[in-house]
């Protein structure tokens, strides 16, 4: 494929992405006494007394570590810290590039949970929030449940929550389309690993009632034996309300949303023709999707989403997190929230206006410059409202001041 | 102090002084799809095959981690991680306005030596060298130490080694003035902490017999009771051939070198009288050296080196770690050892020329551009005849290929 040779090329010119520069003036020695020694001993004195400082005088403000064992990159699975990185470089590059801020990536030579959440919770204190990135199921739960309580700056694993938060905007878009009601609406979710639970956590919370949740073995279901375990357990208790059993194909009669994260060319004509009338279906599998688009359309499902740029409502997570991380940053937030989630959600779908809004467009563009800096305004505000902002602790629910 | 108004200024302004950028364009989708998805499989798939390609395609083989705990910041101590940070960024700042090197702060929440080494190994896949800073003594030697054994890439404590490679290269240059024999000469280090300790090792690898090292104690001898720890025993055993005893007004009776990393004015007039004739002395304490430069010159010191950018012979470690990260990395060294440290000394000393030396001019000026790349170069090919470089492994002793 022409692409990834020229991406090698690319990356073997310019040998990686990043680069590190100064953005105070070097010109002379008098430069240098400030930004080092001896003037630097000023700001180091006041952070000493406060450190609340170091958001004022270094970068640790606007600083994100994207943090990876490398064990679940792309689609290529465990392929290790080193081969990591060139992903890593690359998220720090679109955080750069969408909403300014500054991001550096951490490859970790361990897989032990332990120790992974006891390393990022040691260098913390050079950085102003953690991107969790291509960590594998079920290790990314615990990992970021963890360091979300054990460090005083936000934790945000995008793998779960970026996909979960387009895919939430695409959905609440898609319905004004197929006017469908939110209450009377089938969810079939295919794939209960990182980002199944997070689009399943999500919907939930924007108050989806019946959802159903299916893995390799079939539909997830209260008394189920088969590969269960605590957390399909809790899915089980949380989902399902009909208490359907059996496989994917009985889960998708009467489905009115699809939503895949599994693997290519699943869904056959028959599935789609099972589905309620307009059936949606955000078909998410990488590089090739459950369905493709053409048999998509041509097999009557009404509105397509998939992960690739060359086919209309990319579910692209670039979408959320660039915002997400300048929103939290801009307020000081402690943490990214349900609530903070949910305002992304809501962000990234009002991009998308009545009058634009078509089968073939209900997601904002990857590229779309605006969205970042909605999602930041809208997650900023929610953290104010919440409760988590360190910049705003006082101000009281329902005031605006950004 | 006004500089020091100034310096918290501009630390606000700009909100710290790095920046994290992109060396690649970015401008639309076709860019993005080379630098991130899906084009970036390519390099990481390369990479799992093979990782030395991490530097060829990533920036880990030009950036270096700048690690501290915060527990030895300047002259002004354990002020903690957060408060060590302007100082970190200022390093990295350095490291690249002079020799080109990305580097990250890296500011760590914890001063157990275990949880330091294990931490810094564990994020080194990101990272082609590792610059220790202000950690203090004597927990920084075991922390290089060991890390130089279990790390794969070069670790270089910086406070440590950088100051000695300095005082090495310009008592190299003023013993060609006062024109005394290395042989005959008797040098005093007052301060047996990571720096004095440093100089001590440098001078020994340089070919110096007769140095005698005082501590806060008095002079360090061979069954000296008070004040001993392994440390200071090695130290009795490789120095002081005289066994002398007592206090360092007795080390200094007829010394041609005193080296200070102690404190402010402790050399009085009396000291210097009792020197040999041309006294050379290095006063590194910060800001205020053990003697002025105007007493120094008035009492009959031939040569005085401190640490002020404000008199002449600045002994600033900035003529060494620049050039020392670039010439390791340049060659992929796995290590910065005793070789490439005294390549860096003759590097820095050859740039000051016989017609240029004179007793206000023994080391290049700090601002010197030309300090970097010569070290570099040096030192790249120390490692190389050394045997630690992994891009020329197999090159015979004595050949010259950079």
């Amino acid at each position: 494929m022409d692409l990834m040779k020229k991406s090698i090329e690319m990356h073997a010119q310019f040998k990686g992405k990043l680069e590190i520069s100064s953005k105070v003036p070097l010109e002379d020695s008098y430069d240098l006494s400030l930004a080092y020694s001896p003037g630097v001993a000023a700001p180091c004195i006041e952070i000493e007394k406060n450190r609340s400082l170091a958001y004022d005088y270094t970068i640790k403000g606007n600083l994100v570590a994207v943090v990876t064992d490398g064990t679940a990159v792309l689609g290529l699975g465990d392929i290790g810290p080193e081969a990591a990185l060139p992903v890593m470089e690359g998220k720090a590059l679109l955080l750069k590039r969408f909403s300014n801020v500054d991001a550096v990536p951490i490859c970790l030579d361990t897989k032990d949970v332990d120790e992974i959440v006891r390393t990022v919770k040691l260098i913390s204190p050079t950085f102003g929030a953690i991107n969790l990135e291509d960590i594998s199921a079920p290790r990314c739960f615990e990992i970021e449940e963890r360091l979300r309580k054990e460090c005083n700056i936000p934790v945000f694993h995008d793998d779960q929550h970026g996909t979960a938060i387009v895919v939430g905007a695409g959905l609440k878009n898609a319905l004004k389309i197929v006017k469908k009601d939110k209450a009377d609406l089938k969810i079939v979710i295919n794939g209960a690993g990182a980002a199944g639970i997070a689009i399943l956590r999500i919907l939930l919370h924007q108050g989806y009632k019946n959802v159903v949740v299916c893995d390799s073995t079939g539909i997830i279901y209260s008394g189920r034996e088969k590969g269960m375990n605590p957390i399909k357990e809790n899915i089980a208790q949380l989902t399902n309300p009909a208490n359907l059993t059996g496989s994917l194909d009985k889960a998708l009669v009467g489905a009115d949303v699809f939503i895949g994260v599994s693997v290519a060319n699943l869904l056959t004509k028959e599935h789609i023709q099972s589905m309620d009338h307009d059936p949606i279906v955000f078909a998410l599998a990488n590089p090739n999707p459950e369905i493709t688009y053409e048999n998509a359309r041509s097999w009557g499902v009404r509105i397509i989403g998939t992960g690739r740029s060359d086919y209309p409502n990319q579910v692209n997570n670039v979408l959320a997190f660039p915002g997400i991380f300048k929103g939290a940053l801009d307020v000081r937030a402690t943490d990214v929230n349900e609530d903070m989630k949910l305002a992304a959600v809501e962000a990234i779908a009002s991009l998308v206006t009545d009058e634009e809004l078509s089968e073939e467009y209900i997601i904002p563009k990857a590229i779309d410059e605006r969205v970042a800096l909605a999602v930041a305004k809208a997650v900023g505000e929610a953290a104010i409202q919440s409760g988590v902002s360190e910049l705003y602790p006082r101000l009281l629910k329902n005031s605006v001041v950004i």
